[in-house]
């Protein structure tokens, strides 16, 4: 049996979307998003309200960083969601997060987030509250990287958003039971 | 140390999607989508490129649904999201999931798959492959509610899609150190 629940906001997974932005003096922000995905080739579309001091930061410098926390910067990135850029100036400080600027984009890296996109500004709509961005660099850190070099999901552990709980679940073990992996259906 | 890996399209978590739609004849499909995600509040996009079956389905009958699998049909997610609808109408048969007409909206709502978002169209673009729909109803299978009635994710272990080893992981243990529940920034 099936139960309704009426029109929700839900799904899993949901991903951890932390954005870096800069803002006009150069002081670097930071902001927890669970709407969004990736929307095309090398193309993130996140949902970002048009009040929020990473909204008015990313049109400025057209440009942002999304870093995917994981379960060791869990406090952190929920943190980032509850308090707003524009009423505390020592939110990013609070974290803890050491921020360098990109090579490739006018947005801050954080050297403890292990995995991040690094965006240039597409587009954005105040009226859908929809961000795009092109993605021109993923960075990893290299104690995520596997013997391959790759991202290893043993080394990185995600985490992902939660939203009937509102709490936070992490990625866990690889299904090693795909069709192209030459399973049969049942 | 950090790593550059040049424009990917990678991100963690990424969901598995798999969306029911019929054609002008009534008959079933379902096909899995990695690129994609909630866009606003009761509405969820993917991108779906022009030339598949259920992209035509969707745009002629004006709804769809998108269920997410757990671990137990990881094979069957797999194999909808390789071949294709429109080269073996047999497809849906294979997969032995059961179909039955959403009561919310003009889409099949699949008994094995325990979560399903139904869908009414909001739009479609061609140029961008962005598939929009307003998520009419949450519906979830008995078996994976708690004794409080909701989604319960010890119950429930969807999958997720991982872009860089092109296989799937299963969302593991809740992280329970949110700040928004108390936890210490470090």
């Amino acid at each position: 049996m099936k139960k309704n629940f009426g029109a929700n906001t839900w799904l899993y997974p949901m991903p951890v979307l932390i954005i870096g932005s800069y803002d006009e003096n150069g002081t670097p922000n930071a902001m927890n998003a669970a709407w969004g995905g990736i929307s095309e080739v090398n193309e993130i579309s996140i949902c970002v309200s048009e009040g929020h001091k990473t909204t008015k930061n990313i049109v400025e410098r057209k440009a942002f960083t999304v870093s995917i926390p994981d379960v060791k910067n869990v406090t952190e990135a929920d943190f980032v969601g509850i308090v707003s850029g524009n009423k505390d100036p020592e939110k990013l400080k609070k974290t803890g997060w050491h921020d360098v600027k990109s090579e490739f984009v006018d947005a801050p890296v954080f050297d403890e987030l292990p995995m991040t996109l690094e965006c240039k500004l597409k587009s954005y709509d105040e009226e859908s509250c929809r961000l795009v961005g092109e993605i021109v660099n993923v960075k990893a850190d290299e104690s995520i990287l596997g013997e391959d070099g790759q991202i290893d999901l043993t080394k990185f552990k995600p985490i992902t958003y939660d939203p009937v709980h509102h709490g936070y679940i992490a990625l866990g073990e690889k299904v090693a039971t795909a069709f192209s992996e030459g399973k049969k259906l049942k």
